[in-house]
């Protein structure tokens, strides 16, 4: 059901912060993008609009998103998700209007699009009605594993991807049966990840890191951090190698 | 012991492999680079270099290093060990020379320096000594999966990151803990893999790719590859999502 003549919607990957860490791809799709849209907390200037101020276009309508509650909350919590599905449903109903009427919409995406994020809800509403472009991103933990000066995998390390949100004894068993691993999701899963760390006996070699390759990073171990949750652009990593680098 | 006026080693990410996903902050590094170095299998052009090739400045020396071996072995396969050691080690030291002479060098990287790959041989042997700045850069993995126009991570999917080169049993063990899973190092292992996928309950989901982003660029359903083996560039993606949209 494409019209003849829909406007593509482009995800476009802006990476994990650093501008400069932009694909050249997505800084032309940028500069030629007539109606740009973004998810951001309410009130703020929203993180990805930041990442990418330099390359909009002045003439460019600007169709900002503004998320209802925290996008901190479990996914599986039900009143969460019938007041974010109805918004991303009208969010879509915004860019498919642009769409329709033959305008191209640029939606920009912290990170890499298709890894997590809001774009995916766009994406699963849009794709069989319009065009759809996806450009790649620099995800947010490679930002992060640059920013602590930490290679994550060597050789033929096993990677684990865990979303904090698991319950403890579920992390430790993916952090005991992996090389190396990212957490994402802190929050107010700090204390319990710290113990699954503990119990699969890799706490001492966890590294916290916040805001990375943003303003304010910062990069330490785990075991150093102060107690208490940790904000939303804070990962944990565990870096790979053990006994497998070739010396 | 790092030498007053010594130069910068960059590992230079390149991203999965058209030349339009570099970062910008890749392309002024390789623009301003008097020294380019990069991994090549014997007798090709290499992959890094035919990436970055518009962007390397005519005045740059260059240093191509030849891998005596496939890169496609065990990493626990005993005579390879030997024969790359000395390899990366004699590797280390041209860059050194440069480095010790004033001279930065850029070392090329297919995808993200710190993801998998030889610059961490390099890394260790030469962080110590020298200044050394790596630009992260889109994963190979990611350049496949928006390739193949596949989520890979929604919500709180957990992600696992395979080398194919694990036993069947450990494969399976991975593949059913994990929402999504991505299968490096193909070759020889694929019939391996089909089984473990097989045991896994998950052999129909599966995708395959080859080349992704790059010409020749193949995507399909894993159940309809041709049996045998899969060239170095392919990929296996077990996207998640399952049952986790919120739609």
């Amino acid at each position: 059901m494409t019209p003849e003549n829909s406007g593509t919607l482009y995800g476009v990957g802006l990476g994990p912060g650093d501008p400069e860490l932009m694909t050249l791809k997505a800084v032309r799709i940028l500069r030629e993008a007539p109606v740009i849209a973004h998810f951001r907390k309410k009130g703020r200037a929203g993180h990805a609009r930041t990442i990418a101020q330099a390359h909009i276009c002045a003439a460019a309508v600007e169709t900002p998103f503004d998320y209802p509650l925290t996008t901190e909350s479990n996914f599986r919590d039900d009143p969460y998700v019938g007041a974010i599905r109805d918004f991303y449903t009208a969010s879509a109903k915004t860019i498919m209007q642009h769409l329709a009427e033959g305008r191209d919409v640029a939606l920009l995406c912290e990170g890499d699009p298709f890894f997590y994020g809001s774009f995916l809800h766009m994406y699963d509403r849009i794709r069989s009605m319009h065009p759809v472009t996806v450009v790649p991103g620099i995800t947010g933990m490679s930002g992060c594993w640059t920013a602590a000066a930490a290679p994550i995998t060597y050789g033929d390390d096993v990677l684990a991807v865990l979303p904090g949100t698991l319950d403890r004894a579920a992390l430790a068993t993916h952090l005991k049966s992996a090389d190396a691993a990212v957490i994402m999701k802190i929050g107010k899963n700090l204390d319990k990840i710290k113990q699954a760390l503990a119990d699969a006996g890799r706490f001492a070699d966890a590294i916290y890191v916040e805001r990375g390759t943003m303003q304010g990073e910062r990069v330490m171990p785990l075991a150093a951090l102060e107690d208490g949750a940790a904000p939303y652009f804070s990962i944990i990593l565990l870096p790979g190698g053990r006994g497998r680098r070739i010396r």
